[in-house]
């Protein structure tokens, strides 16, 4: 009696794929990682053979007329679980809460007598011991591992309550009510309506993800408009990012990516493991992931990083082509993997750390050569440190590692072509980076080294060989930023990642780094007794300015330096693109403080300029009198023009609106192939519009009509962008009204 | 005065590749990371400008006219440093020793005067402070981070002693004599005959893989003929393997293969990055590795996976093409990893796990479904428990995790589609395992969950949910097996990756495990009263036998039993191929112990049997009174028929000697396509012969003359291979006189 397999309310057993290939010896069923198949069930599953007559008609039974999901942004299930932002026909819910459907049948209800179950699968070959197949009852005798409870039942309509496990798969189900009679079951057709997302919980306490703070949980899981930091350290600049979790396709792409990685769908309920997943899968590298990195200049095959006003038109455009995207640089990986997290509800930040430490494979060392004369040995000095690096911060439990280390962790997915030799990065313990505890999986020591490398300088000696002249062990990590919740200001989270230079707790932290196999410089070079400083300063692009070298001399004697000054363009992963300025300079001074001005035109540098705009200055010397060298460097982040950006109209829900793009070109020169984007949450999706040609001096406006389509602040951002200048930015205000 | 920077001895600036696409900005310099480039060195280097009749000749100073590496396999180098046994022209040394090499000038060299040094290079772009470029003096003033001595100097000839740091980059270096005049450096021309290998050395005891055991270094670095363990544990069958490290050409591939994974040369010096990066290049997955897996049975396009007999022929044709290489499965990539390890010099044996829990994804759960009446549900089981799993473990310090987690480690290059999403597995620490430490890196989880899951038996109830019948603690990981060192014996290392079972530290390691996020089924549910047992039976392809079932009913009551016996023919992956026993059986029987059998006839499984002809057999049954189900599984592996292989003449290095192989068909059918290869270290190297039909009955012979090059104990393996037959093999031992 095979047949007797067939029982109420399963499902049916998924027929194996025909074996192909050289899977066939390999596993025993076919992979369950896509999100986008479901297994087909029947609609009457019989318990029984025919009778004479053919089947019984199991309609004669309770009959399912109509399912209603309560799936309306104004009803109680979106707004309950905060879902009521995304733009989605479908129910949106939280595992861990609980929410309501009401089901409709062709006659009352009667508990005593009728049977029913919700079933919801996932995947393409769900299995209830894989927790791919959940059967919710709503009787007491059988209960599963969702809860399930009739909560109304009133004419031919019951309203029942489900709540998913806490550890549920996040992801699109599909949900059936099967009736069940004595004869067989019957189940709806399958239907689009009834497909449902069930997103990771911040609210709910048992969720691996659950963050308690409702201001943090406002800004890392439910706010679009961030702002990502960038320039100098000293010169900190800000770029709005419209992250666009909540728009129309979004979340299915974000799944879209976990199937295009072919990641087993039973994983898709642990963090730890769709985080690392994602790492890997936000870049091209590997598996044909969302970005491609382009570090050139020159972009004419795709879009300039500098120009992506967000992350919707990314995600969207890589969901519709099924291939990477071009262009990204870290913000760009950084804010597109943000909003992957946001959007399934993981609490996620952007934060960038200035002065970061690359390309060393998590060597605590960045090496500077110099000549024996103290000027920068360009060929031999390989290492870079990053202007700045950005990456992203999740906040979870790590039930994987001892207790302690839960809380926010780093992931990164700019590929670092170093990193254990794979292009993905973290989960690793922002905790674990703090207490130099980085055994722990994963990539911990790589992002220690990030914000705790030593820049050593060497100078070469004739034999080759190298003589340390200065070990700068305050430069890497020098803070670490992200935006404040719930305000638009910036939160220094330096004392997250480090103790305080020089704290005893830093020095343990360092030797504790040691033990796991850091190594470090521990000599300390005797210092030279003459200073070089040089000062911060505010530029904007175009501009001629002076540098004001200090050479403070300590000792009672006469000191003569033999100085070289470089000023190169560089690109801010710290690589030199062109090196306009360059200055043999020779003081002499008995005893004191000596200013030394050095005139920097700017038609020295604004042909040489790339993205970004900054400028390396590197002073490098040797005292005549003791040999020792002294070195001083400075960054300096040219500012760009800017957009003006205004709007006018009624600020309400559905009514017109019109904003205004407005750039003056400042300099004598023409901007040609200008790309303007702009968009704003709530307001208006990406547009762009492209000028072949702003003279010099000449003025360029593009206005645009638009709706806002929900309540509250919100911006719009605007960026320019051309091969000659690019980073060009500009926002907007608004508050809609309802 | 910009040629000061060309100073005495020092490899000049290497000029930087002209910038390619993407990573202009993103990097200072090109890769590192293929040992097959070597930096281009000029042969003179001046110091000063030209005079008015152009440089003075530098050979009016000290000139070095010969290089000895003493590099003969009889000389002291290769005698010392264990590498006499390589096949190569070259010098071969261990890092952290010291070995010599004689200069001869073209006059005596007087240490007063005369300046020289001897440079190592390593890679594309050789840079002091990366250890890719090394001077070594042989002076007391100037000491390098290789220790260098002059030990004679009689004629025109210096004996040097050079002895590379203990944790120096693994690979091939160029080695350079620089002599230093007052006017300039003067270099030899580059040749091949001054390339040499610096390895790994288990005998050095400040290195990372030092092994204080010197028959466990003979066995795990030294010895090329291997013994893998496979079958079911309790009728465990061995395979040779010629591991065949030192073959020519073998050392050179196995760079290759490293530098093909883009591996950057200074993580080269360590053994945890060295193997992770290996583990992830033996499959071809992701990065167009060694060895393509196939376990489809059809191997036509390739060798199938029971026919090679060691690692040469495949590492010399992935070297060759630079294509991966048809077909393994997972002892041929834990036999091709272990030459690769033992190759480089990383201590390392061929580990078999019987019964190794696979595709759990590091659950501790192996799922068994069954159908109400107590039959198994083939559809809905998707999990399997290889028979047997080998893989690698290697001997190293693990400077990255806190003390005590050094010794054995686990690699694994199969390739296990649900580690962490990626083809690579390691290195995860054997101790860690035993701990249940899992939440150290690489891996250790599922290393874990591979040794210790629980096999758990469901029965599937009406409404689709599943009830635990039974749970089998014991069944994974039931024995791990090695080869002792020294002897053709096996080693049972099962305590080293358990404690035993039952024992309060097993407890204990399970209640680690789980705090680290493994889950496992907690119930026990309520045992049957009727146990249900299978014979060990030992039985040759193509017999008919027996299968004797004994129930043995613990109550006084009378017990009646429908058991389902299914006898499937398995991969050894347990994949079920076919199923062509299927015997209802019922009975009935009070208070006693009841033997029934069961005949199994030949002729039902022989035209279903895939390699390595496995019949896995299971019985359950549903116990009428009450309601219980029984279940119980055996493993038959059936033994194929053998080769025999002997060999004449008289065994001498150099000598001629004949072997011979032979076959007779047992079976009434013809075999078609039939492959037979044979090899044996120190005396041949693979050949291989097809004979396209061997008749039912009939014999074949095949004769091949060889020579042994070097004297000792060895053996010659030979196995045979076609569709219908696979995993034929044997073996002749013979002591080579000098």
């Amino acid at each position: 009696m095979s047949d007797t397999s067939a029982t109420p309310t399963s499902p049916p057993a998924p027929t194996p794929t025909p074996s192909k290939g050289n899977r066939r010896g390999r596993k025993a069923g076919p992979a369950d990682n896509s999100n986008s198949e479901f297994a087909n069930f029947p609609e009457v599953e019989y318990f029984i053979a025919p009778g004479p007559r053919g089947y019984p008609p199991l309609t004669e039974f309770l009959d399912i007329w109509d399912v209603d999901m309560i799936r309306r942004i104004d009803e109680s299930n979106k707004l309950e679980h905060h879902t009521e932002l995304y733009n989605s026909e479908n129910l949106i819910v939280r595992r861990g809460q609980e929410f309501q459907i009401k089901l409709t049948f062709n006659r009352p209800y009667k508990p005593d007598e009728d049977k029913f179950a919700v079933e919801f699968t996932i995947g393409s070959s769900p299995q209830f011991s894989k927790g791919t197949y959940i059967p919710v009852f709503f009787t007491k005798e059988r209960q599963s591992s969702w809860a399930g409870r009739a909560i109304a039942n009133s004419d031919n309509i019951v309203t029942v309550g489900i709540t998913p496990a806490t550890n549920c798969i996040v992801g699109k189900y599909n949900l059936y009510v099967a009736v069940v009679t004595p004869y067989g079951v019957r189940r709806q057709r399958p239907d689009k309506s009834r497909e449902m997302y069930i997103l990771f919980n911040p609210w709910a306490k048992d969720d691996a993800v659950f963050l308690d703070d409702e201001m943090e949980r406002q800004e890392c899981v439910m706010n679009e408009m961030g702002i990502i930091y960038h320039g100098a350290y000293n010169d900190v600049a800000e770029r709005s990012w419209n992250y666009g979790q909540f728009n129309y396709g979004v979340l299915d792409a974000c799944l879209f990516i976990l199937d295009h990685s072919e990641m087993p769908i039973i994983n898709r309920g642990d963090p730890v493991k769709v985080t690392r997943q994602a790492s890997a899968m936000m870049n091209s590298q590997d598996d044909n992931g969302v970005l491609v990195g382009d570090w050139s200049g020159d972009y004419i095959y795709g879009v300039s990083p500098t120009s992506w006003t967000g992350s919707t038109d990314i995600l969207i455009s890589y969901a519709r082509s099924k291939a990477p995207v071009r262009y990204a640089q870290c913000w760009v990986y950084a804010g597109v993997f943000n909003t992957f997290l946001r959007c399934l509800g993981i609490p996620s930040r952007v934060v960038t750390n200035f002065f970061s430490a690359h390309d060393n494979d998590g060597n605590l060392k960045t090496d500077i050569i110099l000549d024996e004369n103290g000027k920068i040995d360009k060929n031999r000095t390989r290492d870079s440190v990053w202007n700045y690096h950005c990456w992203n911060e999740c906040y979870m439990s790590r039930p994987d590692l001892p207790q302690g280390y839960g809380g926010w962790q780093i992931v990164d997915a700019t590929p670092q072509e170093t990193s254990d030799g794979m292009y993905r990065c973290g989960p690793a313990s922002v905790h674990a980076i703090k207490h130099g505890e980085i055994c722990f999986p994963y990539d911990a020591a790589f992002v220690f080294a990030e914000v705790n490398s030593d820049v050593v300088f060497y100078s070469r000696r004739r034999d080759g060989t190298l003589d340390l002249v200065k070990v700068n062990r305050t430069h890497i990590g020098r803070m670490v930023l992200t935006k404040a919740p719930g305000e638009e200001t910036r939160r220094d989270i330096t004392s997250q990642y480090k103790f305080p230079e020089g704290s005893a707790e830093e020095r343990t932290v360092l030797e504790k780094a040691e033990e796991y196999g850091c190594k470090r410089v521990k000599d300390n070079p005797s210092l030279a007794d003459v200073d070089l400083t040089l000062p911060t300063l505010e530029i904007s692009v175009g501009d001629d300015f002076e540098l004001d070298l200090e050479f403070v001399n300590h000792t009672k004697e006469k000191r003569t330096v033999a100085a070289y000054i470089s000023g190169s363009v560089v690109y801010y992963t710290g690589v030199p693109a062109m090196s306009p300025v360059q200055t043999p300079h020779c003081s002499n001074w008995p005893q004191k403080s000596v200013k030394e001005l050095v005139q920097i035109e700017s038609k020295k540098y604004m042909q040489h300029l790339v993205e970004q705009c900054n400028l390396n200055f590197i002073v490098t010397g040797k005292i005549k009198e003791t040999g020792k060298i002294v070195t001083a460097t400075k960054l300096v982040t040219l500012h760009n023009p800017k957009l003006t950006v205004e709007v006018s109209g009624n600020a309400k829900v559905n009514e017109e609106m019109m904003v205004t793009v407005e750039f003056t070109n400042p300099f004598s020169f023409s901007l040609e192939d200008v790309n303007v984007r702009m968009e704003g949450p709530g307001v208006m999706l990406p547009r762009r519009k492209t000028f072949s040609l702003i003279l010099g001096g000449s003025h360029l406006t593009w206005t645009e009509l638009f709706s806002p389509q929900r309540p509250g602040k919100t911006r719009i951002i605007a960026t320019l962008d051309c091969p000659s200048l690019r980073q060009v930015d500009g926002q907007v205000s608004l508050t809609v009204e309802p």
